[in-house]
């Protein structure tokens, strides 16, 4: 399979969530990282290309345009900005016939969500949300395992991310846009709540109907939500909750499902992320782990771990195969579906809290 | 010490608690089990009266009237009954001036409790209820951990019990009364929610003024709630959850809590009694054992593992010291305060569910 | 079942394993403590034994034949002494009639353990060695798994103790008898030494042919070993090993024995007693509880842990049966038979110790 | 920093190690690998070449010779043949003054270790091996823990590598050679083992200068040992043991190491790798993450997982910046002196086993 050449938006010198889709983007060696608009600062931009040794660009509506005009243009772009500036460029990209692969939550507002589902319906080129711990081997299994009706029909379904980085006022470059509500949305809710939401409806199949929430700002003075709890209502009758929060003190990313249906139950955590218990209504509970997984999503025999940029590295490989026609692999990639689920989480769990914990639809 | 003569009401050939209450009187030698009324059958009363070698009784009523006419009558009597029939006999004993040890939940209603109530404060006996989770040493240990500040200011807490043992229809002795709303009162959320809030109260020191609650009954045709729901409001601004489910696969008995305040953490479960994890804001995590706990609640060296059955002894070892004089022993064992908070927890709960998770205060 | 009337040889106050054989044998009704020649010392035995309120003897020879002598004598005698002190007792309640139910090792020197083998050979009186860990339900499972071929033929054997508690040189009432090699026989080798042998001889069914062990004293000054390893050669093939210290900072009391056979493992660690993994060969690994525990070692639901009191429990309920006529619970109590094979791996072990770690045959 | 242009000396189409060594190189971004001798199998040599897109050589002479001509020739080369092909390659890149990334163990003869060792002291470039465990995180801070004197004096060391793949008679090309005296030297003793010795060694800073070693062939009719265990004497005083095994079923990777000193211990995982417990003596246990870790070792913040290939990265990461001039990295890269150290132990364990277990100096 011949390189996909990839372009970046964001993720110039200092950033986070940039460096880590390049390592994804390295990992397996399918994929040219050839241009890139990395800051909104042109200076930045100029010079972190120049480290990166690639093609430089002062902003992504220059780079899509001219990408698009070249024979060897990029043929997929990450952006890797924050919340408020996906849509601009992902429009864009979109526009120009280039695939996009995007960073999560998928939008800061409802309204930038509606602009990329327009552009993306009207383009061929496809549009791919990284919500990266669903590509982790034991929760595509886990996936499969509710699928084949392992667990019989589902019932209760727990899926929490807890942090305690913003347990304070902090400030860094990461801590500011993600607590500033027009850059980022909606906070611990945006952040990590949306990767619990979405971890839980892509091992399910299913997206909850409504949701009764409550978002609490806890550290005095911070403008945007760092706890939010959401209990959940199912079409199906199952019941579920979410919580996440970035003021657990001593949790560091403290990422977990469980699911229980009345046949059998799941549970997974990131803290322990190569495994997986599985307990059958009758008889013991089983330690899963790669040796039983069907998706193939690793490169080492079980027992050597691997973790999060696997797992980021997982999805860039998927991304690759489909970008080239492997249209099996779509399936398990989230895209805008998963974006635009997220958004209306975020939404139906903001419009619950703000009439103290309503149940509010959620809105498809 | 001069051991405790000590009555029990229920408890005869075939019932659970009742051998525990058992187990846990004679395990530290403060108890001479001398008399019961075991079963309201009056057969089964009399021939395992004759098994415990013991003086039987046909009923509660007689019971109260003969030993308090007694030198040598019982000074406390155990009341192992359904909850439904936990008020008559506490009424019963403690105008007789004897003492009570109820297992828990404190009755089946508002009204039952009541009666409690109003005999307990007309009489000279005490009124203890066997909240065994709290009398392990971690958990105890916590408490201390919380009241002299070593977490901060709390600001999150969550409480979980789950089991597995009644997610199909279910009928035995045990499934059978504690499913029906007349003898149970209420299903999981009051057999073992009461237990993860009285947990949450004692550790934390504080009980929430609000709940917004989601009572489900998943098993088809069962009369009560199999799993129960509750966001918790505190005054101190604190937020926290509880879940309680008997529908879980998988768990055999998964009580749990966390709390997290501004400076530091702590996490504790039952299938790892023994360790409480105590994560300082600054620092790491520190696995804490019986070696630091200051509760002195235990009978063998660190390391040894103790469980149920001696955290229910140290209630009985407790409540053996207060009745001889110890009254420093009663600010860590449950009481009526601890019944009629997890009644009002019970009748927010049941209100809440019924308004469709409307926040419905905690009526003291 | 009538309760036993039972003696007691040691565990005067301030003793340690007296008080928790006095819990074991109250914990499940069985037992009548009467009688007791508590300390060496006269003053304590008879302040002791009136803290017990039971009869008081001033030495153990007087008290077997007094015990003998009554129509309401003693069934059995529990004997809590240190090891140096085991025999003397054990060969007068034997002669005298009377079931011995003694604490391990065997003995402190093999002349002992030559004496009480005679006296039982020649009494109708039984002796039961307390290796109460083998009395875990969960350990017990794993013996019948062994026992029922679901590990196929047994190649790897690795049991350890590991404790810190004597890491510094310590002086008091149970560091100064266990460190001394008179009273003791041998250090960390013989206190749980023997405890982890028995283990995994008991689980295995199977007693290595030959050792070659490495004793250390590493604190300075220590006339007896604080580290003890042995290498295991079974007749069978099996390999194994045996490691047991006392200076093993940060480890409260770390049994843990692990069994690889061709077909299946097993691990079980004391620290999660409740639990066992059972490796099949192909296929995941299995969390065994209690509920699958097939030996009925236990008086509460799975879930609600038990531990260290119940295990000992465990065997006075096994010992009160058998004493009753219950043969069917000879099997897994372990008795003589236990006690040579511990005296004769201490023997072996010291021995290959003395000659650089040569391999040599464990007598039988 | 530019790039170190990389060779390859085997890890053709289906090799498992080649393939690790490519994915680590590639990771950060530090090297491009140009030039491989892939295979000795000429026509899978030069497809697999074609397949990465770099200069493919039907030998790894040719390769040296070439590349040595070159002014854009590789400036490091990796050698991941099976043992027995270490020596000749290593040798001739030596020569040719390229610097040699090695897979362990050293070379499968102490003959061919000495061809490699003298090359390495005639060449003005740098031999590394790639025990990739010790590049850890956790590791490297359990290393700093050891030698800031956090455990005090070091009594006690237990490294374990176990598995369970070779449980059976297996056949395919990893097993084949792997079971191969010829080709492998050692089996368990030399695959795994020496991972073993080496992160024993690495933490302590301390070598054996004695073993009793005993190996096993327990598969019927398998020429090489696949269980090793050996005991551990050093010169401090400290003892130790080694066990590894490749028969031990349900075992994935399981290494793990354990330390005891004087003042504190430490225990660490693979199956838990982001973690590290301390335990000092006085005080609770702490559970150590990346939070904690002072050698930067890792790209992502603490509780996102990172594992075996981030390991193998943060070697090549530093042979980068070594090869760049940064010596400060030399330290912490094993090279020459762990290979010849592992060599040692291998010959060490094979006199000592074929003595019986007679203790056997480790020569130096």
């Amino acid at each position: 399979m011949k390189p996909i050449r990839l372009g970046m938006v964001g993720g110039g010198s200092g950033a986070f969530i940039g460096a880590i889709h390049r390592i994804a983007a390295r990992m397996d060696g399918k994929y040219d990282l050839v241009a890139g608009a990395l800051s909104s600062n042109p200076e930045r931009a100029a010079s972190s290309a120049a480290d990166l040794g690639i093609r430089g660009y002062a902003n992504f509506a220059e780079m899509a345009e001219a990408e698009a005009a070249r024979e060897d243009g990029i043929e997929a772009v990450a952006i890797v900005t924050p919340n408020h500036m996906h849509a601009a460029p992902a429009v864009a990209f979109l526009r120009a016939g280039i695939h996009v692969i995007c960073d999560k939550p998928l939008t800061a507002t409802a309204e930038q969500a509606r602009e990329i589902a327009e552009a993306a319906s009207a383009s061929a080129a496809r549009f791919f949300l990284t919500h990266n711990y669903s590509a982790l081997p034991m929760v595509r299994e886990a996936r499969a395992l509710v699928a084949e009706g392992a667990l019989g029909k589902v019932r209760l379904v727990h899926a929490e991310y807890l942090q305690g980085w913003l347990a304070d006022e902090v400030h860094n470059k990461q801590a500011d846009w993600r607590t500033d509500p027009a850059q980022a949305g909606a906070g611990a809710l945006g952040d990590i709540g949306t990767h619990a939401w979405q971890l839980a409806e892509f091992v399910t199949g299913q997206t909850p109907s409504h949701v009764s929430a409550e978002l609490s700002s806890m550290v005095p003075g911070r403008p945007i939500d760092d706890d939010a709890r959401a209990a959940l209502r199912y079409a199906s009758g199952a019941k579920g909750g979410i919580w996440a929060s970035q003021i657990a003190v001593g949790q560091e990313n403290g990422l977990s499902l469980r699911v229980f249906g009345d046949k059998g139950a799941l549970e997974w955590r990131l803290s322990d992320s190569e495994r997986l218990i599985f307990s059958p209504k009758d008889g013991p509970a089983q330690i899963l782990t790669r040796a039983q997984d069907r998706s193939g999503s690793f490169r080492t025999p079980p027992g050597h771990p691997e973790g999060y940029l696997e797992g980021f590295a997982n999805l860039y490989l998927d991304i690759a195969e489909i970008i080239r026609g492997n249209e099996t692999r779509v399936d398990r990639v989230p895209g805008l579906a998963a974006g635009l689920s997220g958004m209306a989480f975020i939404a139906a769990a903001k419009a619950s809290s703000a009439k103290d914990g309503a149940w509010t639809p959620v809105a498809p």
